[in-house]
């Protein structure tokens, strides 16, 4: 049997990076490395970050597209994508618990003053502020996907408030988090939102979502974490809600143009933590298995893991 | 009937940040407030941190030492108490839950680098360190009281891999939670502790438990989190290790002398997050309420509330 052709493509990231764990797997796959991909008409598969938009549509033979990580929208916002390609997003135990551990740290560290303890410790200040029990700290997750609710369910352990809003009813949220959902209630939410979690998925509904408006509704002093998408953010409105102090903090993982530009206000405004989108990673070797495990489906023409709802987006 | 005598006794703290509540609750005692307690022979309880020593042993009507939060070595220290007056710690909720959100976050500042990340933000650098996934993160609490399980509990919830060791075995750890006990299981337990959080209670068993030999014993790059009580720590000890680069870093929130003097080494160690000992805190409110829920219990000859033991000592 022919191999399959497995087309490497991004115009954001060295997708070299993944080359050891495929011969760690011994793959037995044709792996082509762009941007020269030889005879698209052999290409079965595309891996992918952030596709240069046209490929999918060059190539007669494709039968999957499949994201190195949970995110989908660079993928399916390429509009000769043709529809009936199935894309697959990566399912990985480690994404949640990685971004677990970041929104946890993002929230105490303005939940419990831990921005101004660093900063007192470089003056050598002793001095305390209040703690405000976490049981009073009310916690708003935008967006109950696998990742939401895992988050969900950490932060309620934790001992917060927590309240989750999804676009449709959600009938497995995870015990002590409270459901919100669609339009209608999106309001009382955001107003009992302390700290909001984004983890929408990006769509033509959720661009832009974090805006002036959603800003106004939300309770003052609020902090914003963003670990969706760079896109669901009006950095300048973020700015000015910050500028007003409406919002108290900002932390952002994810930004429209990554790297974030060097002369970005983000960088230097006092109360923005900008990371460099790690909020959470899967590792090549789970990228590789899960690639190597959907073909092997592809073949047996059984159910594809991970695969999304070209529909609603995601 | 006349009004329980209270006085209100601390070398440390100015207790008069109470008095608020004790009127909230209408609680009709004779409250005394130091250095001046009046007429001692009237004296039924003291409520204190690090009372003066010798002081109890001057009330002869004393019936109960009260603390205002869970440690009671300031208490106990004093060779004069009397062996037969009950010692009564605070017992509260929110601090299990000040004091988890506490150290999910200092286990997460580390572990995912965030004080990197702090540090490139102020560089306008975006560079990404890797990420070890939670699972691969050994967390070791030393201390299974309420506070360690709850801690331990909470720390499995997020995803890490976490033991705890006490002085005797635990039936009652929580799921996830491996327990180690005892001088023969301790150095087993240190070697599997990337993280070590000390939540013991400071008794002469454990004064200057975190010293030179244990730190050997952790595994090179550990980090250690101190939320226990200034004097489990040998000072020149950690800032040795930290030097020689077998510890990576250390957050303290508990020093042999507080206010941490201006001048001392931990302050502008760029291995160390010093936190004013606000890790946790217990509400004056919830204080007063404990305070007088066990003088009634000691009117009615019920069994008092977070009452230590005498011979423990905790």
């Amino acid at each position: 049997m022919r191999p399959s052709v497995v087309a490497l493509a991004s115009t954001a990231i060295d997708m070299r990076y993944l080359l050891p764990s495929f011969a760690a797997a011994g793959s037995g796959l044709d792996l082509r490395l762009g941007p020269d991909w030889g005879a698209l008409d052999e290409i079965d598969a595309v891996l992918c970050w952030h596709p240069p938009h046209g490929l999918a549509a060059r190539l007669p033979r494709l039968r999957l597209v499949h994201s190195i990580a949970a995110g989908v929208d660079h993928i399916t916002a390429d509009p000769t994508l043709p529809a009936d390609v199935p894309v697959c997003r990566v399912i990985d135990p480690d994404m949640a618990s990685g971004m677990v551990s970041y929104v946890a740290w993002a929230v105490a560290h303005r939940h419990r003053h831990f921005d101004r303890y660093l900063e007192r410790q470089r003056q050598s200040v002793w001095e305390e502020s209040p703690i405000v029990p976490s049981r009073l700290h009310r916690v708003g997750i935008a967006g109950m996907g696998v990742l939401g609710r895992a988050v969900g369910a950490a932060l309620a352990t934790l001992g917060y408030d927590v309240a989750g809003w999804s676009r449709s009813a959600k009938t497995d949220l995870p015990a002590g988090v409270l459901g919100y959902h669609g339009a209608e209630e999106l309001m009382a939410f955001l107003g009992r939102s302390d700290t909001l979690v984004c983890l929408l998925p990006l769509t033509e509904e959720t661009r832009g979502f974090l805006a002036a408006d959603l800003f106004r509704a939300l309770p003052k002093g609020a902090h914003l974490v963003n670990v969706g998408r760079g896109a669901h953010l009006v950095d300048a409105d973020l700015i000015a809600a910050l500028d007003e102090n409406h919002l108290s903090a900002a932390t952002l993982d994810a930004f429209t143009e990554e790297p974030l530009p060097g002369d970005h206000p983000f960088w230097h405004h006092p109360r923005i933590v900008v990371t460099p989108h790690i909020a959470t990673r899967t590792a090549p070797s789970v990228v590789v298995a899960q690639l190597l495990d959907n073909l092997a489906r592809l073949e047996a023409g059984a159910p594809l893991v991970g695969a999304i709802d070209r529909l609603r987006g995601y």
